[in-house]
């Protein structure tokens, strides 16, 4: 990429970001990077050219968010609540770009590219769950990202934040995982039961990690 | 619909459904009908109205499987379980049907339609939320569905049914909800330490509905 597609990029950006980009400017955009009304022209070949690449600068500024929310922390229930915050405040945030990048979601470069994200972001979450205390935690994380992903559907939707979805996604997280092997796969747990004071049961059952206490999980960790 | 468009309809998804078509073969199609090999142009003015037609009645089944499959129950977590397990396995069943509609996953009418049944499926989990105590059981039925529609997405992928996400889904239905209104909105609970044994906390915390047993919930329904 060159220096002028990108300062015409970043001005796009701005603008949009601002709230004042709703469809494809060229002059306006050229103006707001301080170049000459016809540089657009000069620096991409096609219109098309452009949204791909915003849509891209879009998703790395995101990772960004994500990747400096999360810096220095070790995995686990914390690093995932500040990276799915990040995610979805990056996403609110980016409403007005993704709301003009929308008319090329459908470009098979944009959804091959969606399906990169989306199994990168689902990789991320398993490391989190995994430490969590999920046994099968590529399924969880999967799971994660749906419901994660799900709330920024309908924060796009809503155009904001939608504050009772979020925490109905952390009560969803706070479930505790079965062991693998124990009976029933089709069968849902009656969680709700036990936790409400069937102790007999619960103590038979076999220890899991995720029922230690963050305490003791690094006092494990520290012995290693 | 004439008769004659139903018969075709329902000849292409038997042969979908026995794996035996992959593409628009009106002359095929025809013949598993027993009509002549010139009935589709009589029948539908273009491809594209036999395809949305096909989609329509491949909705039209699997919300008939989930009526079947939960039919005479009272809201709750097993009319929820009984319900998921129909869609789940509708969708399994119908695979090689969704192979051939894909082509048309983008038509606008379609997508508008795919809008139609996601809120309403949406819509049908809430009550069941409700019932299992869910204060916030319309985001908690968004959730849900956004986990059923997920599993749904893997499933098509693998071309098959996935029992550790199946199971991973089941996990995570058994969450407790928060009541409204208590702090910190966007933190999530470390439930997994609560539930552990930290008695003294548990006890403080107001009652909730999701917490008492099932028999419980029955009786003061009953005193209503």
């Amino acid at each position: 990429m060159t220096a002028d597609q990108q300062k015409l990029l970043f001005a796009a950006y701005r603008l949009a970001e601002r709230g004042e980009l709703y469809r494809f400017e060229p002059e306006r955009i050229a103006a707001e990077a301080g170049m000459p009304a016809d540089s657009f022209g000069r620096c991409f070949a096609q219109e098309r050219e452009f949204w791909l690449a915003l849509h891209r600068l879009n998703v790395h500024l995101l990772v960004n968010d994500i990747t400096r929310a999360t810096d220095g922390m070790p995995p686990g229930r914390e690093r995932l609540k500040a990276g799915v915050l990040a995610y979805w405040d990056g996403c609110v945030r980016t409403i007005p770009v993704r709301a003009i990048v929308r008319g090329y979601r459908k470009d098979p470069d944009i959804l091959a590219r969606l399906d990169r994200i989306n199994w990168g972001f689902a990789h991320m979450l398993s490391m989190e769950m995994k430490k969590i205390g999920w046994e099968r935690y590529n399924e969880a994380a999967q799971i994660a990202w749906f419901m994660a992903e799900g709330v920024v559907r309908l924060e796009l939707e809503a155009n904001g934040p939608l504050p009772d979805l979020r925490q109905t996604f952390w009560d969803f997280l706070a479930a505790r995982p079965t062991r693998i092997g124990t009976p029933a796969a089709t069968a849902p747990k009656t969680r709700p039961k036990a936790a409400a004071g069937v102790k007999a049961k619960a103590a038979a059952k076999p220890k899991s990690a995720a029922r230690k206490p963050a305490a003791a999980a690094k006092a494990v960790k520290k012995r290693k």
